[in-house]
């Protein structure tokens, strides 16, 4: 089988992992599970030569210093510098027009964390052969919960031994349905990671949103390199209409599969999740972040614990989270965290 | 009535203020409730020229630069360095020894809180006309919790309008005894204020104390004085032993009275006690410290947040107390609050 290219996204800031997560320092590009960050993390497990090609990083002016930083050294590596925030489905096209069309794609969200590498690189690897069949491949992510911040996707009838044709694709459920679909059995997780043959991506794209694939050539044409880098031509860039890869693609196309995957992997997308990810001790409690040698938890169960620096002490307290970065403070339930990026300082920053 | 001589006691650190309350910027001297230090509070409630001559305060050289700098400018005051702490016995008897016999003096800590000054000047005022009959006056603090951290004094016949004999002082009862107490009504708090006349405390402590007498009287007839300072003879002082005034002399004596007062008082113990001293929202939640003004709680009932500068941004907690000095930061839950004092920061400060 021919190689599988990564294509990783790096967009987006976050508040939902704020004070750690800044707009100058985003999630991607953080060590919050273990030594790595999640960008090197996604980076890495995608990175055995045997059966990955070069990574392709997007991302924007924002974020290219750490993603130089992170990316490694690999000549071959390239990163398409975003004019502008278009959204996956521009993004994905910007890579696919710098990949050779019979090339497999993989693309995969820089900000999620998966414990299990080689259950990814497995899926990867199903994923790559429906590819390569002309499949337009979603990862789904076994559910583990009734989770109603993630829209699922339901598998129907069995493509051989490596997935799915999907059935359909669900929006975030409410809690009732996404119950159902937990009982149910044949829905996961849409985890936004994809594998598509770049030609057959390119195809469904113009079949479906002719608007996007166009202005999309019409910057990756203009696009100028610049050692690793791939600049766009801006105004084209710019002129993308905005979309997700699932309204403009997935969502539309006849070709949709899915392969699903129990890998450990979590969204990191608050600090509970975050909490849930890291290892506990006997009581549930986390520490972490360079003050945490010195942090102290006295009658505490499910206590998390992130400072950069400054010792916190924390008495009699459960399922609470308290994170010192910088000159912030945040201390928060665990109910509490879907609001943090909506405190002030998350706001502002 | 002769004037009262408020003798101002500042001993001690305290751990259970900490982060706030530090070895180095002890409770007395800091401003916990309103502008004033507690210490500040305690000289300007006993300054009234018509009732109360110039104040005489107790303390140690660790303490002397804070004393200096919060006592105010009365070329009157004067300051007793002990040597060495050797518990409020000697410290009063120093105070004692520096008036005269006929004097009326008012033992004051100086890290209580009291909201009701008004209150505490009538009951100064009583105390000082039973001290003036020959009565060892203690003040009964109105009970108004089963608190099992204080000592209690137990009013028995009336002494006029003024107050009653003590029947009996009790050391820190349990709690089933602390509700009995207060159910029976005529227990009060020993809040460790007292008025006596100088001769007579130094008569009953010559008759059941004679080694403490001694040892201060020869203390105090080294002393050197330096401006306002007074300097006990160190090795005579620190040869005073070492017991509390309760135990020395007003359970020991025929002559204990208790003056009943309802005044506001708080003993500011710990946390909590300080949150319920402390003007409330209408949630019960209470922001204070440099950093106060940024503070920021969502869907938070009875939490305190103290912070010296950094933002403290709280969510969906209910009864805790977050507090930020240098470089320190302590949660901890309202029944958490006792633990404070044994945590690794506060016993290594």
């Amino acid at each position: 089988m021919s190689k599988i290219f990564p294509v990783v996204l790096c967009g987006g800031s976050g508040t939902r992992l704020w004070p750690r997560s800044r707009a100058v320092a985003p999630k991607p590009f953080l060590p919050l599970v273990g030594d790595s960050t999640l960008f090197e993390a996604t980076v890495a497990r995608a990175s055995d030569p045997a059966i990955f090609g070069a990574p392709m990083v997007v991302t924007g002016a924002a974020h290219l210093d750490h993603v130089e930083a992170q990316l490694g050294d690999n000549p071959e590596a390239r990163i398409i510098v975003e004019p502008a925030a278009r959204n996956t489905a521009a993004a994905i096209a910007a890579a696919a027009l710098s990949l050779p069309d019979e090339a497999v794609m993989l693309v995969c969200p820089s900000d999620h964390y998966i414990a299990d590498g080689a259950s990814f690189v497995a899926a990867a690897r199903a994923a790559g052969r429906l590819a390569n069949e002309g499949w337009l491949v979603a990862f789904g992510i076994a559910a583990t919960a009734p989770e109603t911040g993630f829209g699922y996707v339901k598998a129907g009838e069995a493509i051989g031994e490596d997935g799915y044709r999907v059935a359909r694709f669900v929006e975030k459920p409410d809690l009732e349905r996404a119950m159902q679909f937990l009982a149910e059995g044949t829905y996961s997780w849409n985890g936004g990671i994809f594998a598509f043959r770049v030609g057959d991506f390119l195809g469904e794209l113009e079949a479906h949103r002719p608007d996007i694939a166009a202005s999309a050539r019409a910057a990756m044409a203009g696009a100028k390199a610049e050692g690793r880098r791939i600049h766009p031509d801006a105004a084209a860039f710019k002129a993308i209409p905005s979309d997700s890869v699932d309204y403009a693609v997935m969502e539309k196309t006849s070709r949709a599969a899915v392969v699903r995957a129990s890998m450990g992997w979590s969204d990191i997308g608050n600090w509970q999740a975050l909490h849930a990810a890291r290892p506990q001790d006997a009581n549930g409690n986390t520490l972490a972040g360079a003050g945490a040698g010195r942090a102290e938890l006295v009658d505490c169960q499910n206590v998390m614990v992130e400072s950069d620096g400054l010792r916190v002490s924390v008495i009699g307290l459960r399922d609470v989270i308290v994170v010192v970065d910088g000159d912030e403070v945040m201390v928060t339930s665990a109910e509490g965290v879907q609001k943090v990026g909506k405190l002030t300082g998350a706001v502002n920053q």
